[in-house]
């Protein structure tokens, strides 16, 4: 994970920059070289586009699917798993460190949000702190992931669920917030070796 | 419905496709045209929009409203009655089909999620069963309905409602999950029948 | 607030229209011109959006931030204060006014919904009611705030909230729909003054 975020010298609330202008110059970069060559890419091409993204300092797997309409904030701090996904139009917001494990699946319009605000603090500081979801975690359609949430082995976040604490291995959660329903079968073998 | 889920098939785990070539040409096809010819096209135009859709499979109404920025996945799975109602960025996620009855109406952002995955199969198996508004059921903004899900007469699913199991005849739900809250006043008559 | 919703004479579940001829055009000049001059701009030009939005009439500071994403269904039913903020991809949907107050904030995706229908009509007609943040409010990512709601001074929304009844003074709501978990410490002075 790059350390981006100097908060002490952020000002959100009176609208100051909350990054370094070298950051923001990164970022302005890495969204225009996205929206020309990879943003309208058919399906298929994943690994095309993951080819993008290691050039921007991503760690990710070359069996990794990310589908072109993931936005991926800042792609240094973003490492994927084999076999793990970023589905349609999810929003990667990796202002820290967000790691998926292998066969680890977020589904389309899921938000992983590492950003947050201190509400104790009359500057209203940013602060960030980083997502992870482990092997075969699933975090379904639209679900939200706040700051600091770790998913353990084979959780699932049902649609539209909204997690704030960890989530434990094989747990079913749903619901805002997100409670815990019940567990999945597990362990789950992948019965398939071959690709 | 047009069965298109060869489920056994498919190791959406393994990033295999889950469709057959041929329906994923059809899609592609179908994306293109309505990206074209409709997605740009000023609210009014409803009924041009709808004979798009029937070109490629909808029953739909010819007094039915399909706004622009709905997304239909599938055409052949999407059936709606007189006067019902696609709102802006509608997500009609027609895996299995989905059907609207008679002045059903889904407000902005909605999504009808026919699809979902299996967590208990090791292979992660996409599965897809039908979604059914009634007659003058409502899905309010951004609300989600999820598979399998029918809501019936009159009912009403609040802004941002997410709803996994059915609704019942005039039941006014909101939350999520979703919960009964109340009872609309029922029968509701409609008191003009111009048009 | 300007009136534009003459509700007795809307029958939205017809297709009707439920607003003017001239405010519809109105609505259509506004939309290309955000799309054309604004919507694309980088995030620091806040201070020339927020020229754009006054030319139509919103009540905006003009130390207001207000991204390029942002969406404002009518602007002269908008009144931002000093460093209010619209944060990207916010859905101001202002049928009624919307008031932000100082220091007020709305994150990325945050809906502000002023618009609904009356489920208890035959007609369905539809109706607004303005919503207010006071001063230091915060509507957390993704958040959704009804019709008709006040969100008191200091009071907070967490991200993916969903609140249909007011706030109070420096509360910290969560959920959908929102409860209130804790107060947040007041009062916060604001610590700087330059700007």
């Amino acid at each position: 994970m790059t350390d981006i975020l100097d908060a002490k010298a952020t000002q959100p609330l009176r609208g100051g920059p909350c990054f370094s202008l070298k950051h923001r110059i990164q970022r302005v970069i890495w969204n225009v070289v996205w929206g020309l060559f990879a943003s309208w890419t058919p399906p298929p091409l994943h690994r095309y586009r993951v080819a993008i993204l290691r050039l921007f300092g991503a760690k990710v797997a070359w069996s990794a699917h990310v589908y072109s309409s993931a936005r991926i904030w800042f792609p240094p701090n973003l490492t994927m798993g084999e076999h793990s996904c970023l589905g349609p139009r999810v929003n990667c917001y990796s202002m820290a460190s967000i790691t998926l494990g292998k066969y680890a699946v977020t589904s389309q319009g899921a938000h992983l949000c590492t950003g947050m605000h201190d509400i104790e603090d009359a500057d209203f500081q940013l602060s960030a702190k980083p997502i992870v979801l482990e092997e075969r975690a699933w975090v379904a359609a639209e679900a939200f992931v706040g700051p600091g949430v770790t998913i353990h082995q084979g959780a699932v976040l049902g649609a539209r669920g909204v997690l704030f604490k960890d989530a434990e291995a094989y747990g079913v959660y749903v619901g805002n917030p997100a409670a815990l329903v019940r567990y999945r079968s597990h362990p789950i073998e992948i019965t398939t070796t071959t690709e």
